[in-house]
């Protein structure tokens, strides 16, 4: 299915249309009707050029100096790429960035013909907002995104429910608006009458921060720090905060917690070693908790199945098929431990964006109930 | 001043900090003692590495196959700036990237010793919010960035004035948040007692956009349209959706509008086309009302000193002191024709985000008194 080619076979694709995903008045990348990605760069000095899409591409120059590849078909949703330039890895100026892989770096979105649960719609918008606050952990300023629902603001009696809901490794709180849409996806359930009106609160889980080991730094010990603050912060920091800030329900049963991937790692983390703060549970290809240890996890609070699932209202693991059996094993033990949890498998993608849209439309209806 | 050098030298210098605007972790690009950007790329297979920086500037490699330069002394405040690898003019990945020229861009901020106004401190914060809509004229659904100001959500019955703030040609509703630090002004401001708490609502201007023509396309035409489409996007559903959504003072005298260069042509053009809607006007740096065309501009508005002055609470022309005599030209012309203003230089700056930040911290105290 891959393959390169000039500007004459160019021209006679079918090309669809250039994702959401570019920089305004940008018709390349466009994806087409294969779901490939065609990508075209003019650099008429470079000696190679190539795409980094899940792995390196080279691109074929073209008699007008314009640079060609085809990638093979895609999964639908949000992918991360780079251009190489001689060597060196950088984002695409075609390309909206968003903060992955500890920067900003490309991406691009392949359509998802007739899936638009992630797209806005006619129905009641809430806002995404950027909050300042001091916080003491770090002794620093810091800035948190909080989704507040649809008629948050005229409504000043009631009181919401609180998600607080992480983005992965090297990403930021930026994540979940820029490349989840969450907004999109809970407005749309809101709307339906499928989801509570919730907060959803979405901060920076990269802190004492070490993206990549410094020069003759031990990289495990890095990784040792990755993230370390991040539950002192969130627990002693933002929590008060938005429970002082916005009109919440400041107790277990109003509050959940779910992240991708590393931020499922948090997850497990900070809600299975405070379950009096915390009631509902999502890890969206979440790290950490593993089948062959379910017991012993987190000071043995999943050995006691009984006092368990009456303590914890949800407990969901999400997957894309394409990511492998790591979370379905763990399912699996979990059903053997006497575990109640909810098991969902995104169709046909990977460790992606559009598996983590997907589990938090499966994830937000079951919560607040 | 400007100089190239190699590792050893290199490490002799007094470098001393890295920009807020790098990415995390990434200790170059920095800015010496003397205000000069140092900037560092790896680079092994690169023929010709530069930096463009309001100019390009060559890159010299050193053995280690890293790419060194120092700038000349940059004016303080922020500077978007380029990588260009081999001839292709690409963001810096060791930078956060910021929606300027037309797509995501680097930027570089050289501290401002002594000036903090644009600083987070120890003050309530107001909220920073992304707000969806869909724009009949547009027939789109679309952003606009709110500010709400400390106290917006606890006080149930005040009501606000609205600032209207844009930013500049190829830019976009996130540059007064992200390159300009609005928030931080305003609160700083109305913490001090010296600004009115007041929302303010940041719209992308580049309606029909054209950023560059396409191949075959007129460059002029292209030009013409661009923007076209804002004023009517602005009076019949930004304002209309603002008033409906959020505790504004819906007239005149509780609304103003500013914006920076091209910004501050779409200020003039859309407050002296309707000054029933609008009581305060400010350009910051900004394009359209020409020294020479005073009376005869916007049909006439400013023809009767009079009558405009009555009308118009405060008119406001802000310029950095780098940017030329086009503004003072303006000034002087509007006081020998009667039109009562405030004509403000910010010392040492260009055509760049620290004069705007400047303009905001003294125009923001004037207005809604």
């Amino acid at each position: 299915m891959q393959a390169t080619y000039g500007q004459t076979a160019f021209d006679t694709l079918a090309i669809s249309r250039s994702p959401i995903s570019n920089s305004p008045g940008y018709d390349y990348p466009r994806i087409d009707n294969e779901s490939r990605a065609v990508f075209r760069v003019k650099a008429p000095n470079a000696k190679k050029v190539q795409v980094d899409l899940s792995g390196l591409q080279d691109m074929t120059m073209g008699a007008d100096s314009v640079w060609t590849v085809i990638t093979k078909p895609l999964a639908p949703g949000f992918h991360y790429y780079w251009l190489v330039i001689d060597g060196v890895r950088v984002a695409d100026p075609a390309s909206e960035s968003y903060f992955g892989t500890g920067k900003m770096t490309s991406g691009i979105e392949v359509p998802t013909p007739g899936e638009d649960f992630w797209r806005p719609k006619n129905v009641p918008h809430g806002d995404v907002r950027s909050v300042y606050y001091f916080s003491k952990t770090m002794n620093a300023y810091r800035r948190c995104v909080v989704y507040t629902p649809p008629g948050y603001d005229g409504d000043t009696k009631s009181r919401y429910p609180v998600l607080y809901l992480q983005h992965g490794m090297a990403e930021d709180e930026r994540g979940w608006s820029t490349q989840g849409y969450m907004h999109f996806i809970l407005d749309n359930l809101i709307a339906e009458g499928k989801a509570k009106p919730m907060i959803v609160v979405m901060e920076n889980g990269n802190i004492a921060v070490a993206f990549r080991p410094k020069p003759g730094e031990d990289a495990a010990r890095a990784r040792s720090v990755y993230g370390a603050s991040f539950a002192p912060t969130l627990l002693n920091d933002v929590i008060p905060m938005i429970d002082a800030k916005f009109r919440t329900i400041p107790k277990r049963e109003g509050r959940a917690m779910a992240g991708l991937s590393w931020g499922g790692f948090q997850t497990f983390q900070i809600t299975l070693n405070n379950l009096d703060k915390f009631a509902y549970i999502g890890g969206f290809s979440g790290a950490g908790l593993q089948a062959d240890s379910v017991k012993s996890a987190y000071n043995g609070v999943l050995s006691d199945a009984e006092a368990f699932n009456k303590k914890v209202k949800v407990l969901f693991l999400g997957i894309g098929t394409a990511e492998g059996q790591r979370t379905k094993a763990l399912s699996n033990a979990l059903t053997a431990a006497g575990i109640k949890h909810v098991y969902y498998e995104s169709p046909g993608t990977a460790h992606e964006w559009h598996t983590w849209r997907r589990c938090l439309y499966q994830f937000a209806p079951l919560i607040f109930r």
